[in-house]
């Protein structure tokens, strides 16, 4: 545990100016002289480098992981590996890196492009990334234009490679020798110190160099070039590359040199591999893999096997920090050799409640309201052209204006279910808004709907229930039955301590707190009762009420920011990450009213009784959230929801017509009302 | 009650831009448009305004009072008047007024002067204030020059008034008629809308007019001219002043009008207003006075029933919104007044747990270094050349420098008692550190020192301890008679209501918290110790451990601000107005260890014992501040002191001196020490 709470420790440090930490004795007049803020600074090039956390890790003996990709041939091929960055990337690497294909148009604006698919990785799945590039048959103009892109896309890392013909999935690492040192050194003339660089090193050396010792020279002056540090071509005995380190560090290359560690996933791939690479696979793994060689799970395991035993081998010899690992755009044999080495982290400790953007320009970020909970990527999108990002309070920094809802991109009003599998879950047809209630109720209780299949996803949610929304279920469900279409929704918290393993967040020793949130959509005679009820809770529940016309009800005092999560932790400000803010759940209804029509209507023929149902929802349902503001006491929000549906089971008498009319009126009758 | 929550959350509205308050009900497409920052803007001219105070007030039916003061002759005098200032301010008064006195430089720097007293109490006492102006014999670039100067110091009101020769404390009721209009022309011309402005109204008629018919048609024009409201001369019937009204509405006037009321406090006092101000006495108020002149208390008393009684008459008549007090700078007869009207506040609700200044760019301040917490003017002077002020987050707002230390000012370095009291209470002669304690523990303790007087304040707090420290009282007396020499200190706090009357603050229906604190002086022996026990308490308690030259030991992140006092309410962000900052802490030490000498050691001759003694503190102590992070656990920070008492006492024991030396070392037999 000791090594996540560091990683949460560094992650919170890097946000900070300094970089000295722990006590210090010292005479220091000279601190009054110092800079007061402790705001993050948009500074790159002082502790939030690539580099310097590589440093950070080596010298505290952390060891790390990291985790190459080739870009997909498809715009669903993107989704999809999108999906496997949040995955992997919730293991815990230290960097991921996308391989250059310059056939493949890697640096154009295309949402299978190495370019935009690293670009992604970092803005909106918050990894650190490695953009390869290669600069074989390139102009220098071409290849400055890459690096300006990818700068201003927010891209700090790049891997310089000659690239040759060559169309496999690893070709990448087959870097030409004068070129990739030629590239070094132009990424250095033109953007000074800004990108770390990484190059690729040769264990048994370039196939195409004259000797493994003209090849070393060759690593040596990329090194000299100004590369940070070095990634391996794959091999597959411990020794080989213990006895490369030994012989880069002899001529005098100190720079780090991680290991390019390939398990065995398959006969086939292997073959391919050992032609395209110009490998030899040893007698030894050849003789274990030609009898099961139809087999492809024993070949995947004993590829598993394999790479354990020698990451085992090379981590125990003290020269190798960490370990990088080709997966071949595949999940299980990598994730299972790093669950056995200890380095996949099951439970990541999170330094805020949502997944923070790797974007130099965000890492100021530390505010976001509520309602983009489930679909932060949409977010971030929506923002990105921001030139401030809401650093402690809300008000102060967000820029005035959200994207525009017609924008196109990957994540925005797409789901990565494909329309097949949303019919299965939402319905092939839908005959009252009652079928709607359903969807939404299985997708609660996880229970099958009533054609036996798991809705698994809504509009609103891509993914099943966070643990979090799961300690609300039964009340949930409960109120779904009803046409309380619940999209968001948190539990009151007073208190936890912040390593809380479902809703701590943040660094080691604090506490979070949390205000209890419902956002949903129901339908106008449930806000008419709604509206009634809530005048019993003033001030303590605070609502906005909103239908697609943006007609609006609010008892929000001037439009202020709720904050409803929060945390207090030793020696630091308060940190205040979740808000919900009045200004943009306008923006935001935008976009949650579109999804019923772009995700839902659209799966059904235009006039069709399924799409006019949900056409209807679209039109006449009020979205609503409410905060309850009491967090030290029990939730009241259920009870909110539980009296408006005793006001609507049981309305006000209504007079009979042959009364006189000055019987009481509406408001006294109201009083009457039974069970008030 | 309702009344105080009324004004807790008024005061939190002028700090937002929108003047909206509840539920709202609209269409509001265009809210999409709106600004949406939440944060105060400096725009006094909007919801920041007395006239929209007034309005606000007079709308909902709440009474207000204020209160009128005129400049002290001496420096010793401004001092006074100043802790008046935070007296009478203290029980909510809508405004005060300063007048002016054209033969006494009203507008100069001098701190006696009219500008600089209203300046103080608008910067330094956080109160409304109107600044007396009169023109008579005046040029017009004079007064440009004075209007100037008070817009620069952040007044925003102004009494136009003609003035004349006389020289009475009350003269300045007596405007001209002519002049007056010119002067609040002057004042629209060439500051348009900036200043609010008021007039004097005569309600039985100028003296120098021609009739009250005529004095009433000048008053017409100056409102007319520009005024926003009227105060009025003294008067004795509440008919006099109702009649007063009713004519001013006949003609037109609908400005707000405020009647002076002048509670009788002495026989002499009143004949000389009668004399100046050629007023008639009513006959039924000398039959009373006349017998009973020589008893100044009786006449007092008198003075007091008969100004409540027209008083209540006056606000049951319905055209009075709020009451004008003449006080002649004395407190207790218009404090009696206001209580008996109950009027004055007597348990006023904190917005914040500081008195927030009235300056219109300190507006937006809400987080200040908790070490200035018994010395706020000091701070308020030392931070006045800041453009920013700390908003939600101290790292981000606050100015890089404070003032410097060698600047003069009237509350900075100079305690409000004489010499002599101050020797009485911190001793005629010292003899020892062990005497410095004692005076330490009479002052926590409130009970008399040895030679039999009670010691109500230290040079670090001007006043007796908080209600709050009150409840750690046992446990500082305990620490101070063993020379941990306490200055400032707050217990912990868990969520206790917003609405509680010792440690409340901010609107109602919120919560507060806070981390425990302790701040001391301390011998280098007992630093010494301290720090061997703070290291069984990582990271629970931060220390920032300082001596007068610098050496400075702390155990805080990257000197990040730790957040010691906050509070969370209905739909807001969370509000910390309190930090421990590490950079300001060494601003605030150099003005801790120089009041050491500037207060204490200068009461004594040059090269006295008792002036060694103090100097010796000063020179060789530490300033400590420790911060329990653990705000929901029983304070430890007592725990720590007894463990360093502890140690201190039972020290780990010496290596007779026959011992080899290869025996334990130092670290070793810290571990065997008795105790552990």
């Amino acid at each position: 545990m000791v090594n996540l709470v560091q990683r949460v420790e560094d992650t919170w440090r890097t946000c900070s100016k300094s970089d000295s930490s722990g006590a210090s004795n010292s005479g220091c007049e000279s601190s009054k002289e110092s800079s007061r803020s402790s705001t993050p600074v948009l500074d790159t090039d002082r502790t939030d480098r690539l580099r310097d956390k590589m440093r950070h890790r080596t010298e505290s003996g952390d060891h790390w992981f990291s985790l190459e990709f080739f870009p997909p041939r498809t715009a669903s091929g993107a989704v999809n590996l999108i999906s496997r960055f949040d995955r992997m990337g919730s293991g815990g690497p230290l960097f991921i890196d996308v391989t250059w294909h310059p056939a493949g148009d890697p640096g154009s604006d295309k949402e299978t492009s190495s370019m935009m698919i690293a670009s992604t990785a970092v803005n909106y799945c918050g990894l650190e990334s490695i953009l390869h590039l290669t600069c074989c048959n390139q102009t220098k103009e071409k290849i400055t234009g890459y690096l300006s892109k990818a700068k201003r896309l927010g891209l700090k890392n790049i891997m310089a490679l000659r690239g040759d013909p060559m169309g496999a999935d690893w070709e990448e690492e087959e870097a030409g020798f004068n070129y990739a040192t030629d590239l070094v050194k132009h990424i250095r003339c033109e953007f000074d110190d800004y990108f770390d660089i990484c190059v690729a090193g040769y264990p048994t050396g370039h196939p195409e160099a004259e000797s493994y010792d003209e090849d070393l020279r060759h690593l040596k002056e990329k090194v000299d070039a100004g590369a940070d540090f070095i990634i391996t071509q794959l091999f597959f005995r411990a020794d080989t590359f213990l006895k490369f380190v030994r012989d880069c560090r002899a001529i005098g290359i100190t720079c780090p040199i991680l290991p390019g560690i390939f398990p065995i996933q398959g006969y086939q791939s292997l073959r391919q591999l050992v032609k395209l690479s110009k490998l030899e696979v040893p007698e030894e793994i050849m003789q274990v893999i030609e009898p099961i060689k139809d087999n492809d799970a024993a070949i995947r395991n004993y590829g598993i096997e394999q790479a354990v035993s020698m990451c085992r081998v090379l981590l125990e010899s003290g020269e190798v920090p960490g370990l990088h690992f080709y997966t071949l755009n595949r999940e299980v044999a990598t994730m299972e050799v790093l669950r056995q080495l200890g380095l996949w982290i099951e439970d990541p400790r999170r330094t805020l409640p949502w997944a923070v953007s790797a974007h130099p320009k965000r890492k100021v970020e530390d505010v976001r309201p509520i309602f983009w909970a489930s679909r932060p990527k949409s977010y971030i999108y929506r923002t990105q052209d921001w030139d401030d990002f809401p650093n402690g309070r809300w008000g102060n920094s967000s820029s005035p204006a959200f994207g525009e809802l017609n924008d196109y991109y990957l994540f925005y009003l797409k789901s990565k279910s494909s329309k097949d599998a949303l019919l299965k879950m939402w319905g092939e047809e839908l005959t009252s808004e009652q079928s709607v209630y359903e969807v939404f109720t299985s997708y609660i209780t996880a229970q099958p709907n009533v054609a036996g299949h798991k809705v698994m996803c809504l509009p609103w949610n891509d993914d099943p229930l966070a643990p979090e929304t799961n300690l609300l279920k039964d009340e949930l469900d409960k109120v779904n039955r009803r046409g309380v279409l619940t999209i968001n929704s948190q539990p009151s918290i007073n208190g936890k301590p912040s390593s809380d393993p479902i809703v701590g967040w943040g660094p080691p020793g604090g506490y979070v707190f949390q205000k209890a949130y419902l956002e949903f959509f129901t339908s106008s005679e449930n806000v008419t009762a709604l509206l009634k009820v809530l005048k019993k809770y003033e001030p303590r529940v605070n609502y906005h009420i909103v239908n697609v016309h943006g007609q609006n009800t609010t008892n929000a005092h001037d439009m202020q920011p709720n904050a409803v999560t929060w945390g207090i932790f030793p020696g630091r400000e308060i940190v205040q990450p979740t808000v919900v803010d009045p200004v943009s759940f306008l923006y935001w209804k935008d976009e949650a009213f579109a999804l019923w029509i772009e995700q839902w209507a659209k799966l059904y023929e235009d006039e069709s009784p399924s799409r006019m149902i949900i056409k209807y929802i679209h039109d006449n349902y009020f979205l609503v959230n409410l905060v309850d503001n009491d967090f030290p006491l029990d939730n009241c929000l259920w009870q909110v929801i539980d009296d408006m549906f005793e006001l609507l089971d049981n309305p006000p008498e209504e007079q009979p017509a042959e009364q006189p009319a000055e019987q009481p009126n509406d408001e006294q009758s109201d009083k009457e009302q039974p069970g008030k």
